[in-house]
């Protein structure tokens, strides 16, 4: 008896992108600009489908036009692409100082960033060590989580 | 001519706790649980001393006793524990189904976990998707940021 068969897969968009700088700190912080800056753009692509989703779904207007979103994933993808970019130079800057590659770089570079993004968020005094403690900490983290296996 | 000379190095405690429950996935998870339990509680432990200094400094009262600083530093410790470990669980259930290691599985991963806290946190509909694509954004900046390099 003939049968017959579908079979599909379905396989994530790969876009590479390679810039050199001819510095390999330079293009580790680029490296980290556009990773991150990518990641922070899709992830504001992703809310602002499900809202406009749910505003289809129940008949609504969104409120905001499409290239209002556009800038907001540009705004957000900048913003943390500039982070990323700072906390991997900094963590590479450790590793040649330090000569050594662990969490201690990550805790340093964590607090720095942290301190930095509160003085930025115009905080003073005990907010900004707060943030510099929380920082280290998140980096910390996410290093041990991601590298002890 | 005879000089003095002073050497002097810090070097950061070392602690090496070895939980084997016979079974990789759990070791990891507990792992996990152990890892980020001792981050999250070494950052009360920062902030409640930095808090307690400050007040020193001014001569006034820190307002909670070192017994409401260890109730936090466990309490922080055991919650952020068990969001690492359910993460990790996750994340090494995900590598062993899909046979691979990649920013895909932090991605899922970060999603359900983002999702289980909001659900946790009471929230409802709109937040919950919005904290799994918070969630999932976060892991995988955080698996592309120690992994990368």
């Amino acid at each position: 008896m003939p049968r017959s068969r579908f079979s599909g897969s379905l396989s994530w968009p790969r876009f590479d992108v390679v810039i050199d700088m001819g510095n390999p700190s330079l293009n580790r912080t680029i490296d980290g600009f556009v990773m991150i800056g990518t990641v922070a753009a899709a992830r504001v692509a992703a809310e602002e489908a499900y809202h406009r989703i749910n505003h289809l779904r129940k008949g609504t207007f969104p409120g905001h036009t499409l290239h209002d979103s556009l800038k907001k994933m540009c705004k957000e993808g900048a913003y943390w692409g500039t982070i990323a970019e700072l906390y991997v130079g900094m963590e590479y800057g450790m590793r040649r100082i330090r000569g050594k590659s662990d969490w201690k770089n990550a805790l340093l570079g964590g607090a720095v960033i942290g301190a930095l993004i509160s003085v930025v968020s115009k905080n003073k005094g005990e907010k900004v060590i707060e943030d510099a403690i929380k920082g280290g900490a998140v980096a910390t983290a996410a290093k041990f989580l991601n590298c002890a296996y």
